[in-house]
């Protein structure tokens, strides 16, 4: 079943990791793992951190986004019991700041002070996502 | 830790899992949850079902990389304990054809005649990947 914006925004909001896309000039698409938090106003936080993954891989991420904002949030559950999948899919544009919001801060991994060196901001254009079976199901 | 791209290959092969995200010409990205199987000749087939998910995603995927094959497909294990974590990174240009590889009749969802109706094959060009400590760690 499709979720409408708000079952989707709120089923995202029950994990805190996912899969960041971005546009890369040459290599067409480019994909890491990542960790996110909830701002205000509907947005959204990634640490680009000193502690995971590789720096190479952090200024790739940044660059990206640099030459182009546009890209994708994709977290999801997945399972070998089919009727227990869901996901959802954030299409976004994204800015890389040197001002860490304080709700990056939450992750233990990332609790030294210089562990976040910057955060990419997500601001959603569209948020949509699927679910095997409806929650009361 | 980097992981050389054999062992990023075999790492790949512990799960049949993954994010696969494909060039959109106007949204930049598109991702989704997909599982795959390895063919010979180091290739990777993800079925186009009729089971999960939605056929508008279906469409949307073989006809972005129509337009572009370029795709990366990003397979991982996320867990709580960073210290167990592990992603690979599959660049790779894509094509969809209706002939369905006979690996991927082992999911058992789509165990039906009918239950897949075509497939992405994917030809790797670049396989990388990271783990937080070595498997003997």
């Amino acid at each position: 079943m499709r979720l409408e914006r708000d079952e989707a925004w709120s089923t995202l909001l029950t994990t805190d990791h996912g899969v960041l896309s971005t546009v890369h000039p040459e290599r067409g698409v480019d994909s890491v793992p990542v960790v996110f938090a909830a701002l205000d106003e509907g947005r959204l936080a990634i640490p680009i951190d000193t502690v995971k993954p590789k720096s190479t891989t952090q200024l790739q991420r940044a660059a990206n986004i640099e030459h182009d904002p546009r890209c994708v949030l994709l977290a999801e559950h997945y399972d070998d019991d089919w009727s227990r999948l869901w996901w959802v899919r954030v299409h976004a544009l994204a800015v890389v700041t040197d001002e860490v919001p304080a709700e990056l801060r939450r992750f233990p991994a990332y609790a030294a002070p210089d562990a976040i060196v910057a955060a990419i901001v997500l601001t959603p254009t569209e948020i949509t996502g699927w679910r095997a079976t409806p929650v009361d199901g």
